[in-house]
């Protein structure tokens, strides 16, 4: 099978790390492809870019020439995923979604770590809108900005550490979900850190979430919330 | 005062419904101006068209050349408000908040009628993600699209006026939000026929709720969940 | 037209400086009366007395003799308003809402600061049946007492700042709210030395919702659980 | 042990059949003293009415010149426990609550059934704000008013059975809970036609909660959001 | 009227602290009786052994060979309940519930203080399947296990206390629940230390709620949640 | 890698259909071996039925001799999940939260079709605990018994269809999960007269999220809810 990762900034560097950890993951048999927008924000770390990374990789995947299997949205916290399932018919996966769902397996509550605080209520209001949030004990910023997790990865690491630390003794968190798609290649450091505290990137669980669907031969419903837009006159887009 | 309204569709006929609606409820004092994006669907009835229109109309009140006190995302159930509180200053409403805010002044329970059953859930959502859902007693929907309430209002009213008698009748609805910005020149039919029950047009309840954050010298809070993008590389934005 | 503000004690001084902050926010045109129950507490920091406030504002609007376009609670947290709805067809405007419903337009999470400990649960409840809890982040009491306020206006000023700083920096606030009707002459002071963080005076929000609710023509809906009460017999009542 | 048992409305031959129904489940021992307020409406179904009853049942408790260990408000959905809570030390126990606690305990969905529609959202209210909604599947009204439950009792029990088989039916009901004070007398016949279902009187669970709590030497927390109200200026209470 | 009340672990000194405390606040005229399972743990602190509780009082119960009126489960947090209700017509009540329902009547909001931090997501999970969760302000451990309580009673209320003024100072708590069967014997010295805040003992509380429903005539639904189980075949139940 | 499923009821029937199954979704490369408790009923349709699994699967699973990699609990609905997930080190998948995480992925709102009425809460409850609720749109019973699933299973297929149908036509259903972990054989006919709803069976999305997590090198949180029991007397356990 073929699963297409999209990113969602246009950091080349970044896609490429995210290909990197999805590639650790991937089963035998699974070919992970990537895209980068051609449009949008090198880091998101807000609504404004992230309705940007929305329309970004719609049009990156519609664009995309090869067959695929699977999609996967590689931002956490990301507008856009309810529009690529209208758009396609092969199962999307939210990376924020894929984390939040596989922590519901290991421990009877979660936090998120991520970058900075404004991405606290976009995260939030994600894991809301996708009915994850019950037991989500608290989603805590590093401070550390997004590209901040590659050009200084020693002292990135340091504060998810100290905040995922936080969160297992004053939230009640016992499994911690890195609340970035650029902090995959993080994840190794912060559990030999953490220790004894599992640890879930997102990207890693939603390789296995794309996989599981496709295994399973199942598709988005196309019956009422995400049924395939109507054909209708559209200003701009594709984008050029 | 300066009310600038954000159609979020390309369609600029309803835009200049919208902005009719508008003038009709604005105080004295209050000047409506109107755009219309450059770049997304003639209509919007799902996820996919939404995500487009969170950009066109970032885009479109960026380059709005005047000054302006605040705006209106005219669109029920759109993405994209928290994009624009971000990059602006003055106050950002939304019409599907903005009536059902109103709503809950005038019941203990309202409805929301929209147009085609694709676009439920994302009133849902929208109202969920607000904090509003709570005495929604339901979203229903007509099964006319948005275009077709200019094109065959008759039949528009009628069926707006039916699922509004249903959400009364079984849903515990004692007021009705009209579900789309451009259902704003049914609204007197609506009224008249259903008889009794409150009806609410977002684009109404958004200029009075506009003109009120604006009289109280209130703006967006910066300091954290909307605190303005950092500047950043961003790759075809604005919009050519 | 002409909004009736009913303060909920029995303090002629509270209702004065209640009128003066309504009249202040008042759109030209507008004509704020205000009315002082004949009956209840001084000032209203419990249920008991809340329960007498309710009875006494009803008592006080019914027996208004004028004409009114619209009727304005001015008590943080009270109980009475659902009984002003029933008797009246005019809206009715209680500030807990008011202030809250205009907090979600600014920020993500509002936190209110009140006066005593013992108001907290009473404004908490009016929040959850109002089901506008869901982005309120904390009820902060500064334990000055209601008429603490106008007697020593400068250590109100700093327990509420205090307490707003808190909210902001503990409990993810981003907006405060001014839970007492007493605190409307402690606006500006508050909003000079917190800076940066939207203050919503209950009062002020009120006169807005209330002008806006007039202006859109807008009755409370008489279909079910605000319609009036069946003619019957009332001992006590009207008061003497 | 004395328990106190106010009425809500001035209708003494409701007082009466009310004390009868507490004294059947009374344990040996328990006298049961009723009360009917000197102020109020002859029967509650609507906010306004039970704002009245909250004053009144206040007066009429504080007016109370015998000793008691409980007090017993026998209004279902009515205003003013909490201010009865605040006034007195010993315990206070609203029949709907007392209704719902012990429903709890016989199935995993209770139903209540009650008078009129205009009654559904203030026990919806009363219920939300006791945190005793959860497990609650509907509350259903019979159309008959309060003082037609004397005037025609087979016609009310009629339409009682009828809604609880609705509420079984429909909503997933499993236990019944009479949704009015003055339906205690018919809860026999209720019993009978309905068959195998629990049916609740508010009354009669009443007088073992508040036996209970006497028993345990539990009494109303004073720390915080039920502490006495402090001494202040009232006018017009107490009541003439 | 005869209680029947099972312990969850096999320790008879606990059955024995239990029979003694639930026989304190009898009535006269209950008699108690207590039975010990022969199957399972000397002490429950986790799901694993929660589970084996839940079959070794179903075994036990059905084994007890005199008649009862209600059956008490004398476990904090424990599963069973609902196979309990199953098995019999009488009323099952769990002590985890009964305190909790009769902590509503006494303050806004209840804290829990339980053992270990292990107990603590068994508690939050079986009051949130109650429908008894929305005012718990927390669940508190307090580190002493279950045998501690017996064989260090000192250091058990200390802990205890300690934990309890951290609920009300921080969490928001004006009565505290005692969170395991086996603090019973420690009531009264808690209640001394802790001073003016209502403690609620749950084998307490639960004889009382078993008599009220006896009293009340009300025995279990059995039309769908609690029906009794079919005939089937059963392998290695009863046990041995 | 060796999945362990452990049937929660005594039917060696229904084991082989469920290793079936598994199997035709395993991965090359993942051994599926299954147990079949020695201790409980033939089939499961109540809550004492399945507490009595709670204890027969953690038995069985404790005395399966060969090493294995994760367990799947192939029972919708049912007691025992946490209790095996303390006493083991490798991941426990429950097959009701796997249909309802992989649901998650493919529609707004997904329904649960089981056999019994009896059954619903259990499973309504299991999803609320998991925290896996908010998008159920419901939970509807065929009143098909688990065993007639295999001796009659043309009606089952029909009434499975039914329901299924009405879940779509009434309550926004947009994907089906198959309440029952004997309903795997009946999957592809349900699917060919559906038609268009994605639909799920548990066991296959078990099978897909226990490979995923042994591939993520994830394994169940120790530092709190399900840490490993404390060494303690047992009696009668382990079974005979």
């Amino acid at each position: 099978m073929r699963i297409l990762i999209v990113n969602v900034n246009t950091t080349k560097s970044m896609t490429e790390a995210i290909g990197r950890q999805a590639r650790r993951f991937a089963s035998p048999g699974t070919e992970v492809v990537t895209v980068t927008p051609a449009f949008g924000a090198e880091s998101i770390e807000s609504n404004f870019e992230s309705y940007l990374a929305a329309v970004g990789i719609i049009d990156a995947v519609l664009k995309y020439e090869e067959p695929f299997d699977a999609v996967i949205q590689a931002g956490y916290g990301e507008h856009g995923r309810e529009g690529l399932q209208e758009v396609l018919d092969v199962p999307v996966v939210d990376i924020t979604e894929a984390a939040a769902s596989t922590a519901l397996y290991l421990g009877y509550k979660y936090s998120v770590v991520t970058t900075l605080e404004h991405c606290v209520s976009m995260i939030e209001n994600r894991l809301k809108v996708a009915g994850l949030n019950t037991r989500c004990a608290s989603v805590r910023a590093t401070s550390t900005s997004v590209l901040g997790l590659e050009s200084n990865p020693e002292q990135a690491v340091d504060s998810i550490v100290r905040e995922a630390a936080a969160a297992v003794a004053n939230d009640g968190a016992e499994v911690i979900c890195l609340g970035c798609g650029g902090m995959a290649d993080l994840e190794e450091r912060v559990k030999q850190k953490l220790g004894g505290v599992p640890v879930i990137d997102g990207v890693a669980a939603a390789v296995q979430v794309a996989e599981s669907l496709v295994k399973l031969q199942l598709k988005t419903s196309k019956i009422k919330a995400y049924a395939r837009p109507r054909q209708k006159a559209l200003v701009g887009f594709p984008l050029l």
